[in-house]
């Protein structure tokens, strides 16, 4: 997501057909949490956010998305979920740039 | 949880010590997303439910736990996430002993 008040991320599996985890196929299925994790866990880290917060909701958005959410005490919804909160407020391309740079090298 | 505006399940891994999803081994991690995906299936169709929200958010309560929500057009919250929407409401014995037995049955 363009939001610089956090790094959050959504993992949308293949497939428009899919609007709950249950309905992935198996194999599908553990992809997306695989990646889940290794992204929590890498991002959380270089990040050094206190949390992660991570949700398959899709109450608007019927397509299956996951969201990854590095979470920090400081940010503006904390301890609260963030949906819901406040005005998204796009990056500026430097921090859309690191943003990208971050998730990509967590990717490989 | 004991709120009768929702089927509101909590699923907690045995180890006080994981906060994140990430920190679970394997195995473990594995297990947790299984029953998740299970009873997700089964629950939704038992209720006749629109969507399931399944989210590790634990930013007030650490010790990680799993929320798997029915979700209804009609329940109080949506189609907002549920957390810090208006007030718990108790279940009455027959909700709990509904609740409980459909819960169970989908264990199974």
């Amino acid at each position: 997501m363009n939001d610089q008040r956090y790094l959050w991320l959504l993992l949308i599996p293949l497939g428009a057909e899919y609007t709950e985890l249950h309905e992935l196929p198996d194999e599908n299925f553990a992809c997306l949490l695989r990646h889940a994790k290794s992204l929590s866990q890498i991002l959380k880290e270089q990040t050094k956010s206190e949390k992660v917060n991570i949700a398959a909701l899709g109450n608007h958005v019927r397509q299956l998305h996951l969201h990854v959410i590095m979470r920090r005490m400081d940010d503006e919804a904390w301890p609260n979920p963030v949906w819901g909160k406040g005005t998204s407020q796009k990056m500026s391309k430097d921090q859309l740039t690191t943003a990208t740079n971050l998730i990509q090298a967590a990717c490989c």
